[in-house]
């Protein structure tokens, strides 16, 4: 199944902090369930909230009681509101929510028919996601060789989409291709995306994956095992690409060793009417630093920082991919001045 | 008390794996004791493993039956050995076993009076120990300003030494000078001695510490909230300083923005002779990156790598902090020379 699904009123999906160890499935029928699920990175990766957000409207939708229009209307700006406030960095949320409450405004007809056009656009961002990524995976495969090792961070791939994933739709495109690839994964903390969901999807797929400390990538970059880097984004401003905490280590180390390093993500992650001195940080809860799971690991008291993504501007990065083809640095810039 | 204490044939120290939670102390009577202990990092740090190992072959000296002087120096010679397959990167407990065996060939008498050499030299090592790291201390703290945020790395406190520590002690002797000093620690994946030990020293002692996953290196570096790097070392070569893993992508990401990085270390761990592409880098077991302590985070069958130290060319290294004074990687080249 996708990693998300509209069943009859119901979405599901998987709850991924149980992941790799139990396969455990969340159904959600309330707007506010599906922002706790993403409060909680229950449901995590950019283009996957994203789609959640919707359903989370559709969910609004599919239950209000609403007869006229504007009533409908006003609960879907209230539950958007509560979408708004789980995780401030990643840009998709913001973009579905909008793109939703736009179709609702447009539509036409009682409380009723804008429900199921709500529900029908959430279906369509759904399997646009797919559809994106596909692209995205094809265009991003050219820039792979035969006998390529890519190092990757945090997880990108399905669980991070609705289905196949950015920068791994990448890997798995060049895999599905018949070229010869290898990844070094960063086990990406402090949730160990990459640890737990990167290596579990590679694994399954029978694609080479050796897993990495997030230390070890100068390391093994130094010893020249690494060709290649591909890393998704929760938010590419005008300067700079944001993603999750170590992406801007990584791209430092690509810079200083020639290795090139791209970015893969949907035209839905940019947001090119701002700079990254605009963009807000989400600060987590520290204990996710001082606790691995519910042990802690340092001692009682101990002050951590916990800032969930980092910025990496348009110096490090060689190239975007996005479903309508790899774009430059300079390209983007084009973009927005069009 | 010290971090290593003899006590009439009997070796105390803490056991390093179980902090912070539980205060365990290990008493050893056999070398072989000793050598489990560092390999299992019970005994972690290269100064005290250095002493470490010459405790090792004084317990073997003091319990010896020997009655000649060549047959205890045969059974120091087998000790030795044990210990060297310990932990290959240190340069330490080479230089300790050296400094041992060579003062038991020179000393006179039959094997009691040599073991009586023996154990005394181990002393000396310790009490010198101690001293040197003062002198590391008083002359690293020049290097800090007051109101100055330091960046470390895994941890070089009195727990990685027999008292007071190296980089660490540095920040130490700032902070008893009277200097406002802040510390950055990173956890140090996989064994987390940042979280683990330096958090809990620097905390026992009063000075500020904020932990932060060796992933947000970058982040705090962009962000103008890190001054200065200080670190210790394992092994410095005539052209790079090998360290824990993940110095070299801290070195990499200060030099790109300008931070001084700072290496404080003993003489003990020079290993001039040599370069980098001699040194060997111990590989640990991939468990300690797959499991966090014995839970599993990465799926069964994934691969996973684990060199324990990395290499950092003296490019990326501001100068070394030595009991002798401040050197330059220029000064180092000379003293080989010399």
């Amino acid at each position: 199944m996708r990693t998300i699904e509209w069943q009859d009123g119901l979405v599901v999906t998987i709850d991924q902090t149980k992941l790799p160890s139990e396969l455990v499935y969340l159904k959600m029928k309330k707007c506010h369930e599906v922002a706790s699920a993403i409060n909680d990175m229950k449901l995590r990766g950019a283009p996957l909230i994203g789609v959640a957000a919707a359903y989370g409207l559709a969910l609004t939708a599919y239950y209000s009681k609403a007869e006229r229009k504007e009533d409908l209307i006003n609960e879907i700006e209230q539950s958007a509101e509560i979408l708004r406030r789980t995780r401030p960095t990643a840009m998709n949320p913001f973009w579905a929510i909008n793109r939703i409450a736009r179709k609702a405004r447009e539509a036409s007809g009682d409380a009723k028919d804008v429900a199921k056009v709500i529900v029908d656009e959430a279906q369509r961002m759904a399997d646009e996601d797919v559809e994106t990524n596909r692209k995205i995976g094809e265009h991003g495969s050219k820039l792979i060789d035969d006998g390529d090792t890519v190092l990757t961070h945090c997880n990108t791939g399905s669980l991070a989409t609705v289905d196949y994933g950015t920068a791994l739709g990448v890997i798995r495109a060049a895999w599905e291709q018949g070229k010869t690839v290898s990844v070094i994964a960063t086990e990406t903390r402090p949730k160990l995306q990459g640890a737990r969901l990167t290596a579990y999807e590679l694994k399954r797929d029978g694609i080479p994956v050796t897993l990495i400390t997030d230390s070890m990538v100068g390391s093994v970059m130094s010893r020249q095992m690494v060709d290649k880097v591909f890393v998704g984004a929760d938010r590419i401003v005008r300067d700079a690409v944001i993603n999750k905490i170590g992406t801007y280590t990584i791209a430092v180390l690509a810079h200083e060793h020639g290795i090139p390093f791209y970015v893969a993500a949907p035209t839905s992650t940019m947001d090119l009417s701002h700079t990254s001195n605009e963009a807000v940080i989400e600060e987590r809860n520290p204990e996710e630093v001082t606790h691995f799971f519910s042990r802690r690991i340092a001692p009682e008291g101990v002050k951590a920082m916990n800032p969930a993504f980092d910025v990496t501007p348009m110096k490090y990065v060689s190239a975007i991919v996005t479903e309508k083809g790899v774009l430059s640095p300079e390209d983007l810039k084009q973009l927005h001045e069009v």
